[in-house]
């Protein structure tokens, strides 16, 4: 069996993840290696580590990608922290408030859930009342769920959490990098970001950042170094007490990421690469410029789609300004147009989980898929795949108030100068 | 804190890993991105999985890649059918045999070892005759071990396993894709295998087949799916029953690398670009031609070594053919002659680990690599490095008996023809 040379389509990704990489992030991937403790690349970690500190907007010791996809983050967290029996209070508001429940009972967390409607969120008096009532070690919540479009605001929740002296950990994975995550403002003891969202940086790393409260947990769970040996350690693991992942323990992480540079695994050197030119774009955009602009590109998409005719799922208060959830019309086949779109006019966007598969489509306005010729080729390409379905639209107008978007922004700018 | 554009020395790196990447690799890397369900991706995909089964010389149904680095796969492996208090046999004769005791010790396992001296290894009827002693549900270990330099014949031992329903895991990191690894020949139940050596892809994957006594276990304890839900789940999940890691539960992962594609993570597009390129090489080169330029790159290494008047650590029978460690001198501080070599020669070789820091040089001939320019490099930079150090060597002598090894080689292929 013979393989060719690989090939793939150029496609436009306005899914809420991955999407498209920016070409100075491909390049950099292209540079030869370096070996892992190579000073050359042990001076590109720490680099990493002072940019990531910026992208999560905080002071901590500990900022460093994990190798792995984001849920590989969100586990060496949780299940750094998590002893059997602790109490963690999961509030869900979506799918992956569902995945944050499974990994912690999967380490033996007493795991404590609230739910709301999806489409909606938690009042923050909720989960605060929650708190209370069940005392727990660990809150663990997500930041925005792209499977409902949806964002809890969390600034409450974190002043909560430190009062009561609680850990909050929270999934960013679909906010970093698009709109504010402020770490220490907010109170995050442990965040997760992903990188193949609004980083725009290939899958295959997470970012994570936490405090020296969950430190001090971690390091009370410190193995001995080389192996199991004497009795003590072998009681300390009996008890539920050591960290059970080697790969995801947080505590070897760091004495790798570290000075100590203690060999762990071998980092993903291309991966660094990409992650550094994925941060570097990041901070030369600025922050603030950056979440402006996904917030314009989002309003443009919004007012092509509502033009159209077609309407937006969930409560707009708390709308994911990255993910747009758009109702499927009555008695369309999403999975036709999904289809259409992607082999017709080389789109791809999103259908979504559970109660919502059928009846959603997703589209993403996430990192460099974040550009205005995007968002008017999928309005364009939308109109015409629902037109070929016979589905009745606006015809022209999704398109025409999207570009009223981008024109009013630019006079604005101009009018500014 | 501005950052400038990444500028990285070009190396020549001869460690044991990671090793240089051949720029077919690099370049593969740099294609834009599908999504993870995009139909042009999931062909990808399944290429990658028939090219790891040729790799890895099995039938076996399951075969591809996991997100994260080689121990990620191991722990993949391990922590998927160790359930609490399984016995674990692992036969110890070098570092990494210390990491699989590690991981199985943490996941629960009653683990018994046996250990042989480093720079040796096992007969196999001393592994056997534990094997019977013990009656383990597993044995797991290392097929050649870096930190030593030594492989262990593994065709006896997978024999036994067998005839005793013994499940045997295979660490293959070192070895896959630079010496013989018949998976289905030799009864290996489960493999990994390392990107980032023999394989010279960047690291962040590692390689795994497993068969289907491997998979009637992990079967019996996948969980059910979309959370917790009855308390039958919940004592199943008490009883230490199900796998307790959802990153690398491999009943899920499975489900997302078949037909069913239930999405488990986003997978890590770049690298798969990288590891499909990759496989391409090799299978287009052979493995059995793959396997005997290794072969070559060593004999030239050891005869300029020892033409050089240095020696070589561990029992030569045993030698593994993709690294060759090197006695350092007495009264010769290692590591500055290592620094020399990185910062003059733009070389880099690795010490080695535990009782063999400080007493040899690990020198590794894997993939892109080994090719004869390195190998000679290596020889006349070492022996400069060497008589600045004030090291009696058989000046010119290394790089000649080198060079003789090659161009008999080529003679011997020219008369073949």
């Amino acid at each position: 069996m013979k393989f060719s040379p690989l090939e793939t389509p150029l496609r436009t990704i306005m899914t809420p993840g991955p999407v498209e990489v920016d070409p100075r992030v491909l390049r950099a991937m292209c540079t030869p290696i370096l070996g892992q403790f190579d000073p050359a690349f042990t001076t590109i970690m720490n680099e990493v580590m002072e940019m990531l500190r910026q992208l999560f907007r905080t002071s901590n010791r500990w900022a460093y990608p994990v190798d792995g996809t984001s849920r590989a983050g969100i586990e060496a967290l949780l299940c750094s922290i998590i002893e059997q029996g602790d109490k963690v209070l999961i509030p869900i508001y979506g799918r992956f408030g569902y995945l944050l429940t499974e990994i912690c009972e999967r380490y033996g967390a007493q795991v404590y859930t609230i739910e709301c409607e999806w489409g909606n969120v938690f009042a923050p008096e909720e989960v605060i009342d929650e708190m209370k009532r069940v005392q727990p070690k660990i809150v663990a919540i997500v930041h925005g769920e792209t499977s409902t479009g949806c964002m809890q605001p969390l600034e409450e929740i974190g002043r909560a959490c430190r009062e009561m002296d609680i850990l909050l950990v929270v999934d960013a994975v679909a906010t970093i990098g698009g709109t504010e995550v402020n770490a220490d403002e907010w109170h995050f003891d442990g965040v997760i970001g992903g990188t193949q969202k609004c980083i725009s940086v290939p899958s295959g790393m997470a970012l994570i950042t936490y405090n020296d409260r969950i430190e001090k947990v971690v390091l009370s769970r410190k193995k001995v170094e080389r192996g199991i040996q004497t009795d003590s350690d072998r009681s300390i693991l009996a008890a539920g007490k050591t960290i059970i992942s080697n790969y995801f323990d947080l505590s070897q992480l760091q004495d790798y990421w570290g000075p100590r540079r203690l060999n762990h695994h071998t980092e993903a050197t291309s991966m660094v690469y990409a992650l550094r030119e994925g941060l570097r774009i990041i901070l030369e955009e600025g922050l603030t410029e950056r979440f402006d602009r996904h917030r314009l590109h989002e309003r443009a998409l919004i007012a092509g789609i509502e033009a159209m005719g077609l309407s937006l799922f969930g409560e707009k208060k708390w709308k994911l300004p990255t993910v747009t959830c758009v109702n499927i019309p009555d008695g369309v086949d999403g999975e036709s147009v999904r289809h259409m779109l992607l082999h017709e006019f080389g789109i791809e966007i999103a259908s979504s989980f559970g109660p919502l598969h059928g009846k959603i489509w997703r589209i993403g306005t996430m990192g460099y898929s974040c550009r205005k010729e995007n968002i008017l080729k999928v309005l364009t390409s939308l109109e015409a795949v629902l037109v070929y379905h016979g589905v009745h639209v606006n015809k022209g107008e999704g398109v025409q108030e999207a570009l009223k978007v981008y024109i009013e922004q630019s006079k604005a700018i101009g009018a500014g100068r």
